[in-house]
């Protein structure tokens, strides 16, 4: 198993090891003590892992109750957060008790803000289930619910006090569930590390402690410096300007890593046209995405990427900040001019 | 004009002086930046104040947008939140762009969670109307919303950017509102400074800039040492918590500062009855309440107070932490484990 620390605002540990769901208990009572912990899971999950959560959870002292909400990112929304906030009163849960979110980027997003905001913050533990949510969304403290007018438009900054990411559970996920977190891993290694970009020309499936923990320690060590997204911060966005365009166009059908995928390869045409990085560091991008079954493109065209890129909160005045690849392992923020992104993204596409 | 600055998370002035509202830009200017102003504002207080505001921003280059509310405590709900952030986006605002609450208490609490959850937080500046807004939720950072299940058990910890308090506005509210707002100065004076609560024997009309300016410097200097109420700021908590379960159990109906009134002479009598303080304490701040048209009793039973204090958030596992008087002056916090609530509520109603 591998411990690592997270220093945002609030430090807390981020454990990575097979079979280490049952030690959920331990870590819990360790980091948040308390006496209740409200389960939040979907309800493809609930059936699979909650359970084994929940006895552990029960075996270090814990009343547990749990809320199933509908499986799919159709569940990120204000009524539901609403309805896990009645939930939590309901239930009786107080300051000093424990939200767990178990599951992938949906239940630790809505789970999340719902640890915010009951009683202005409680305690709140993440259980990804999905590679996706282990190496993004269950580090950095990200929370949030969609509007009708955009993905994440609703959320808080609010760090959990403890991660426990069993990658046992990964290496039975659906392949295209697999791939969407294959996307989040090559991204991570094209804005910080090109010894991991290269290794992941090699199967990861019997690496996936390790290849999690990098992407954990790539995500923790950028957030610490800059937790609020302000500045440094924004290189986890490369992909996702484009990509949050192309997801929200699908109607959120589309899966996040698919779309982020498709915006890495869209950003980094446009880091080709702008000069940024060179035709090899497209191609190795590009193969890379082809290797684990990624888009590279996307039907949408730039007008409509353009429109849905400007309702993003990504927008500050007149501009987007955007990560562009300088080479693979490094990555730089450039403003881009609202103007100038439709006619940028019309010779990108492809 | 005073300038009082609060060291919390986040550093901010509290401007309070006569006739300051047209200022409101300027402040505006140097403390958030942005173009656009969401004034976000109720019914009542939008005739009377929204012009000047809005006359002031757009001085100052600001676009300007208003949400308007009903005026009252039912507003402050996670619906009424929601048809604000949606509006913030249907209006195109961004992360540099600032909400700027206009009103009482609920226009605060509800843009001020507005402005923390849109866009995982933006900028948030406050213009108090009210007495009881300038010395109590204006400053320190609570935001929220209710829940059927209780007050304010929706919010997040969001301090703004600045508060302009111009007390001019407070000397034309209704009697009934201008008490309201003095129980909060009585909280204040009871908690922290004897002098304070011997000098409010005098009429405070005259004096409104130096006592709305010494609250707010009793609270700053609280809420600097502990933000997030884990300890000292419970201090500020004197009078709510019965306060709270009294506004509860009148559905929302009592205004905030009558129920802490009522709270305060309970809270006390408790005290007495657990010999916190003496006799000449409780006789001291009833005397006070008296002068000031508020009550000091309830209607309600012993039993259904309890109750409503339990669903409240100040409830750690078996116990509540409350804040009694030691002397005028000076309060000490105390748990009071939840089996003995009802009993001793009952030997303090009266």
């Amino acid at each position: 198993m591998k411990i690592i620390k997270v220093s945002a605002s609030k430090s807390y540990d981020v454990f990575i090891g097979t079979n280490i769901l049952d030690r959920a208990g331990d870590v819990l009572r360790r980091a948040c003590g308390g006496q209740t912990a409200a389960v939040i899971t979907d309800g493809n999950v609930d059936a699979l892992y909650a359970p084994r959560l929940e006895e552990s959870l029960m075996k270090s002292g814990y009343r547990t109750v749990k809320y199933v909400f509908a499986h799919g990112e159709a569940s990120k929304t204000p009524g539901e957060l609403l309805s896990i906030l009645d939930f939590l009163a309901e239930k009786g849960l107080g300051r000093a008790d424990t939200v767990a979110a178990l599951g992938g980027g949906v239940a630790g997003d809505l789970a999340g803000f719902a640890a915010a905001c009951y009683m202005r913050g409680i305690h709140f533990a993440q259980f990804p289930t999905t590679l996706l949510a282990a190496v993004d969304s269950s580090v950095g403290g990200k929370t949030g619910v969609n509007l009708s007018a955009g993905k994440n438009l609703a959320g808080a900054f609010y760090q959990p006090d403890a991660v426990l990411c069993d990658v046992s559970l990964f290496a039975t996920l659906p392949a295209d569930i697999f791939r969407d977190g294959c996307a989040e891993v090559i991204k991570c290694a094209v804005i910080a590390d090109h010894g991991l970009f290269y290794s992941l020309e090699d199967p990861i499936q019997p690496r996936l402690e390790e290849i999690t923990a990098r992407c954990v320690e790539i995500k923790s060590g950028i957030v610490a410096r800059d937790e609020r997204e302000t500045g440094t911060r924004k290189l986890l966005n490369f992909g996702h300007t484009v990509g949050h365009a192309i997801e929200f166009l699908s109607g959120y059908k589309m899966p996040h890593g698919h779309a982020v995928a498709a915006g890495m390869a869209i950003e980094t045409r446009m880091a080709v046209n702008l000069g940024i990085c060179g035709e090899e560091c497209l191609r190795g991008i590009l193969a890379m995405l082809r290797r684990y079954g990624l888009p590279e493109s996307t039907s949408r065209s730039a007008d409509e990427i353009a429109c849905a890129c400007l309702r993003d909160k990504k927008r500050i005045g007149d501009a987007i900040t955007m990560a562009f690849p300088e080479e693979i392992g490094k990555c730089a923020l450039l403003d881009i001019p609202i103007g100038e992104l439709e006619p940028l993204l019309g010779r990108s596409l492809s």
